[in-house]
């Protein structure tokens, strides 16, 4: 059997990744702030800690998938540090901002721990079929340590951003808001196409085959067309205007202008 | 030699689709508002018109790629309709509002002549190549005569919008829409990256080797990550603050929803 790896988060996305490293061979100690969430991996072994530090193992491997920069360094507090320990890893793969970022990955130094960032795209189907995109950042021997496991966790292209920490979480906010200004830019174009007696989809057929023959125009295009020709809005989005949000404070940080992140985040509430 | 076809509209688009024209053996009457541009077409057989009116045959196939809804407006008076006459056929594939275009199309039924809305995607270099996408809309009698004409300029794929002019027009308005949003999206996303210390290229590869692996984020992507790298802003963009005000105003009128348009059009000007 492989290492056995600390898994916190059990979300949409977290629960399908913490499954494919069971199937991977991997033993599991999971927490969740609800812990039914962690029924279907304790019925196939995993064992359910009580508190986030009871899933560390001195000098091992933590994988977190949580909501937001708060939960994130709300789990990593002394007791989690000091237990994880010279040479343990904390895999980072909750959004969260860069600076968040830097601040633990130099929490973590401090006690002798790795840190890497490493966020998610993909949707939990992808987190399922195993077909993830993680950009990364961090120290070598992080970079080195954390790349089975990535592999098992469901990661099909694993994308390297350099040393710095942070770099990755930048990476992650640049292409949630491309996907976010994409859909939403869409559902602004078929609204026009539908209302002007034009067929969404037959307009979603074209851009898809010429100039937009990319996976989010292709996946979202359709669900978009639905939604416009029923005349239905767009759905609110938590975690597009939590990304959003987070997008605009690092652009605000580097004095990046951003005035479409700024239009995007008041239709995504 | 095939049918003789009048060509107004000589600009960046208009010539090499006219030179691809000459090249398929057509034989061609070319105006341009500055006659000086029609000096390559001239060399090679084609006719100098001193006016519109005079590139039009009886009973023939005019094409007019021009600026504006003025202009394609101002070239098509009573005489133009009256030598186009009975079964002309007037391809109009300016980027022009829908309204207008439906207006263009009932003064030419009213002389018997028809009206093809056959607007076009692709930028000169792909004119040249003859890797055009263009959306038609209009009667069936119009598209059967207008299908070797297109393919003939440049044409390579032809996507049928239905019967009602205009409808071409909205793809063509929205499809415009989704490309000057994505390229200024990309600016935003990617100047953030370059600020906060991560290449902007290597960022472009890792999108478009995953979500966004389409035409428009492989060939913008690079020359948007170029400028962002070199601190430079984005050029002002005459053609896409026209369309994105046609867009704006098309949306107004069916009451569609626009608010990313409204963010993106003083970017442009």
């Amino acid at each position: 059997m492989a290492e056995t790896i600390g898994f916190l988060g059990l979300g949409q996305l977290g629960l399908p990744m913490a499954q494919n490293l069971l199937e991977a061979g991997h033993a599991l100690r999971v927490y969740n702030r609800t812990a039914d969430k962690a029924a279907p991996l304790v019925a196939r072994g995993a064992q359910l800690a009580a508190r986030p530090v009871d899933t560390v193992s001195p000098g091992g491997v933590v994988v977190s998938v949580l909501w937001d920069d708060a939960s994130v360094e709300g789990i990593v507090d002394d007791a989690f540090l000091e237990r994880l320990g010279k040479d343990g890893l904390h895999i980072a793969m909750t959004t969260i901002a860069p600076e968040t970022s830097r601040r633990l990955a130099a929490r973590h130094a401090a006690h002798g721990s790795r840190y890497l960032d490493a966020p998610v795209f993909g949707r939990p189907e992808a987190a399922a079929a195993r077909r993830l995109w993680i950009p990364i950042a961090g120290e070598a021997a992080a970079k080195e340590r954390a790349r089975a496991v990535l592999e098992a966790l469901g990661g099909q292209g694993i994308f390297d951003f350099g040393v710095e920490p942070g770099a990755a979480m930048t990476v992650k906010l640049a292409g949630n808001f491309l996907i976010m200004s994409a859909m939403r830019s869409l559902g602004e174009a078929l609204s026009l196409a539908s209302r002007s007696g034009v067929d969404p989809h037959a307009v979603v057929e074209m851009l898809t085959a010429t100039m937009f023959g990319a996976p989010i125009y292709q996946s979202y295009g359709k669900i978009v067309a639905d939604l416009v020709r029923a005349e239905r809005p767009a759905p609110s989005s938590p975690i597009g205007a939590k990304d959003i949000g987070l997008f605009r404070k690092s652009a605000a940080a580097v004095a990046s202008p951003a005035p479409l992140a700024d239009a995007l985040l008041p239709l995504l509430g």
